[in-house]
């Protein structure tokens, strides 16, 4: 089993950290809080603060690294992997996937790098909320891409496979995505419900006490989420722009489409028909059987096939050798 | 016990006939469909078709009239009324208010009328599944006006007795409102959330399979009240189309600052932040403690102090001769 090395000991990374080391394998951790190492430590976990000492440990034993550092953190490590561990597999959990993907283009070109995205969290954070059965049953997307019309390489299926076992080994599902189809997804799935669930607040907070009053299974529902710590929604959301702006605008469409038949005709059957319609269509993709299926990564379009088989949120579930399993509907 | 005529029923109307017998009250009801009245005779209801005899009762006995039909059939049993028992004890169990007692001031204006709203519900509809606990616990708005500078009179409070007996017969708790207060707060707490559920559905399922795949609860959440019965969801909006209009449109600014301030700085803090603060403002409402509260029918001001005790957000949850108990925050 291929050695682990973790930058960043908050929640994320603390989770991978312990996943990794419950798993059996050699693992170990960097973070610049002295106080997340030292609790790290003091769990029984290999932590330090010296990033360089841990990336030239990767490097000569050949470890994957996870990046686990806020987004604006990424390219001030990414400039230490190129120096220290230019070489090295490389994979990330940050919750947007085509700004990191960019990023080591740019900064640490010469990785093998496959990124990616664990789909789990809790209200808490920091090392101490960490746990090794965070991704126990979660879905974890690992970024593939096609090689490019212009002789850029597709994803290095080496990287991807490293990254998808690591997620295996944590207990979670892996969809293979490109970045920005990630990126696209999650502001639909993740993102805009965050938002409306903030405006939602704002609107029905200036109701007043009458509001608490009244307040029915719908507002409690499409508020629960404003709830979140608001630096966790915002890194989130504003690390997410590109990708958040056309779905933002698509809402403000059809809300302000909804706003002018009510004003005019005085009918909202559009919205609420077709809402209903996708939340019914939503809820049956969930429900859907699904059928297994399996993917060696030695075939020759096994990059192709890891693609095709996500863009139909086809899942995968373990690896055997060089054989992936899974499921798709 | 006064009785009571109740016309319509379905889930509402049915369930407000069960729980009024079961308080020990004399009660018929009308539908204008012969399905439901033999469904309620056959479970021991008395029950009729005929709206004109059963409201020639309610004179005869001074009993309380209930109107459960939906919005559109308003105006029709009103003219009814006007003919039959023009002077009856009136109220009604819409989700709207300022509508209905618009159509009452206009063609039943010599009914003592305060409008009523029993804020529960369920999936299902008609007499079957209608229960005589569906408000045990829920809150029911009572309407209060006050007399208008024009020397309109304010809400008869006999009238208001009455329909708040029924509401905690029922096991309610009852809040007195103005007719617009009650709108524009619904519009607030339910209808607003209804449309941001359809428009986050719609924008989700846009996203095709991977939305499915990759669902978070805050889709789930956001989402779920879109599963509710079109119809349903399409009588309460459209019927509070004053309501709601301006309340759309604070929805529609706040999201529209979002997308512009993330297109220009980047940031989300503004409605983040506000968001947050607003749902925990919203819960600590919720959660604060309550001090008892008594106010008596007969005192000369009791109208206001049933306005200002509502207006606060303050509940009554039962009646003893002419004296009201509640409590507020």
């Amino acid at each position: 089993m291929r050695d682990v090395c973790v930058i960043g000991l908050g929640l994320i990374g603390g989770s991978v950290l312990r996943a990794a080391v419950a798993a059996g394998r050699t693992c170990w951790g960097v973070s610049d809080s002295q106080a997340d190492v030292d609790a790290a430590l003091a769990d029984g976990y290999d932590a330090t603060t010296g990033l360089a000492s841990a990336l030239d440990r990767a490097a000569d034993a050949d470890a994957l690294v996870v990046l686990a550092v806020p987004l604006t953190a990424v390219d001030d490590v990414l400039r230490t992997v190129a120096s220290h561990a230019p070489h090295c597999l490389l994979t990330d959990v940050t919750s947007v996937k085509a700004p990191v993907r960019d990023a080591v283009a740019r900064l640490a070109p010469q990785t093998r790098y496959a990124g990616g995205h664990p789909m789990a969290g809790t209200a808490e954070s920091g090392w101490k909320a960490a746990t090794a059965t965070l991704f126990d049953g979660a879905t974890w997307v690992v970024c593939a891409e096609e090689a490019a019309a212009d002789d850029e390489p597709g994803t290095d299926l080496t990287a991807w496979r490293e990254a998808a076992a690591l997620a295996f080994d944590a207990g979670a599902r892996v969809i293979a995505l490109p970045a920005l189809a990630h990126d696209g997804t999650v502001a639909r799935t993740s993102h805009l419900p965050h938002l409306l669930a903030a405006v939602l607040a704002n609107v029905a907070g200036a109701g007043g006490p009458l509001t608490a009053a009244l307040a029915a299974g719908s507002l409690r529902d499409g508020t629960r989420v404003a709830g979140t710590r608001p630096e966790l929604v915002r890194a989130m959301t504003e690390g997410n722009r590109g990708a958040l702006l056309p779905v933002l605008d698509e809402a403000l469409g059809l809300l302000g489409a909804a706003r002018g038949s009510l004003a005019s005709t005085g009918g909202l059957a559009a919205t609420i028909d077709a809402g209903h319609a996708a939340h019914a269509a939503l809820e049956q993709q969930q429900g859907a059987p699904r059928t297994p299926v399996t993917l060696d990564l030695r075939a020759a379009d096994a990059l192709e096939g890891l693609l095709s088989l996500g863009e139909r949120g086809g899942w995968l579930t373990s690896l055997d050798g060089d054989v992936l399993t899974g499921e798709v509907a």
